[in-house]
């Protein structure tokens, strides 16, 4: 059996884990991010990693790494990422070859969550897919043929920045309607928090999480929030599958952990509106299977795969 | 030298050509396509194939055709078409190999016009683009890493269904806001038709050309219309950037063919609209180098070379 190192780090946290040739994660560990600069960012991931070699008596022979941002795949660099501090290139995959001279390979987070989706969920059943990551942004990860969509330079998957062109909506990238500002957890809590009924508990008391329940106990203002993440969604995904025509679509990421109405009402907007040939071919669509915890640590530790 | 055939079939005409290894259409002819019934569209067809056959002195050792609708690519067979009545398979690939015992091969004309471009045109460049067909409808075909995105039935490219939300814009499929409905040459024209000022010339006498024209003599219905197809394939466009991060962008079709000032404007939007990263990475953008007329016989024929 061989064991490898999948890496998954955020703004806030980052999460190591070892995990066998079966996908299965035997050990993992938690560390705080710092990302008060770049070299604070990249001292503290050297020194988790050191710490969790440190705490297994395996000798692995891969360290695969997911991070938010633009990551050059080929040469395993860590050119920028939105929300840490990066202003020059950080040849992360190399420093790692270098210290603990095994193979390494880094890629950004929804990648590393589609290849763990490859390996070892719908790809097992399904060449063409979508897995698509709803927590504070939005993102997916496109499978064709069996292959990873990575686009020119490994931007591929901003999904969250469709505008579906809805009235409200204002998105960090400067349009309007994009999926991300009106159906993300941000986005959801950010148009609660235009709502006036629900004006008195702003972004930071409410989770979007708070939100579903409110709707389900039948608050007019998070119904009407709901509503509209369910809507824009709806359309983004109904877009997607009139585009490339996927046989699965799976769902994963905070906002839609354990929210199975949520999920199925999206589904009954893709299925009224997307092409009925293409909702034909579309044989599954709901959560992911895989733990969406350790999504990132196994599609980072298969990175070794490809 | 070898020599392939390449059909083009549309709702109202069929063009056939000889092409040779180099992508020189070096004899071709149109017929008249007959969709009264589905017996008698293939009667059409192998009627309009053999008169061609025996109007050149050169035996072809491939027969490729590319038909609007749905084709089972794998199996050569024809399934359904918006426009032309066909209720059972049309088994068209295996019907020409008998008849003329040389090898052949259909799909849907879209993925023939970027088949076309992925040998001759941008595809000697790029590896990673999509070719945009901007005619009566809206379609697309999407090549990543050098192969064509095909989807689990072959169906992957309706890009004109994809929904930008704006107000306006009933679509055939169903939705609102469609890029087709907003910025087809059909959608073009209904929309036009709406404006007070223009509506003494209805559908049925005004082109999108002359609409474009009108635009540019700046008659204020007309800029609007022209402003809202801008808007909704700048929007579209954005998307698939935002999604598929491609290198080139190509445009085809009637309604962009010599209106160099449409498709700037277009680029306009999309430049200030897409991720900054995924606009550095487009190399490309603008009107296809490709014949707009026999770009659909070229990829036919070269359906020979996947």
């Amino acid at each position: 059996m061989e064991y490898h190192i999948g890496v998954d780090i955020g703004g806030t946290k980052i999460l190591i884990g070892l995990v066998d040739d079966n996908g299965n994660v035997t050990a993992a560990k938690r560390f705080e991010m710092n990302r008060t600069s770049q070299e604070a960012a990249v001292k503290t991931i050297l020194e988790s990693i050191d710490d969790f070699m440190s705490s297994i008596d395996i000798l692995p022979n891969f360290i695969g790494v997911g991070i938010v941002g633009h990551i050059d795949y080929q040469k395993g660099i860590w050119i920028s990422s939105m929300n840490i501090p990066i202003h020059s290139l950080v040849r992360l995959a190399t420093m790692l070859e270098k210290k603990y001279g095994v193979r390494s390979r880094i890629d950004n987070d929804v990648h590393c969550a589609t290849i763990a989706e490859l390996f070892f969920g719908a790809g097992r059943r399904s060449r063409n897919f979508i897995y698509i990551n709803i927590g504070t942004g939005i993102s997916a990860g496109v499978v064709c043929d069996g292959n990873l969509i990575r686009g020119a330079d490994n931007y591929a998957g901003e999904f969250g920045h469709m505008s579906v062109g809805m009235t409200g909506g204002a998105c960090i990238c400067g349009r309007t309607g994009c999926v991300e500002s009106l159906a993300s957890g941000k986005g959801i809590v950010e148009q609660a928090s235009r709502e006036p009924s629900l004006s008195g508990r702003g972004p930071g008391e409410l989770t979007s999480r708070d939100i579903l329940e409110l709707a389900r106990q039948g608050d007019p203002a998070a119904t009407e929030t709901v509503g509209i993440a369910v809507k824009a969604l709806g359309s983004g995904i109904a877009n997607l599958v009139n585009l490339l025509n996927p046989e699965e679509i799976l769902l994963g990421g905070s906002v839609v952990k354990n929210e199975p109405d949520f999920v199925h009402s999206i589904w009954n907007y893709v299925e009224l509106n997307a092409l009925p040939i293409s909702v034909t071919s579309l044989q599954y669509f709901g959560l992911s299977n895989l733990d969406v915890n350790t999504i990132g640590v196994l599609g980072a530790s298969s990175l070794c795969k490809l």
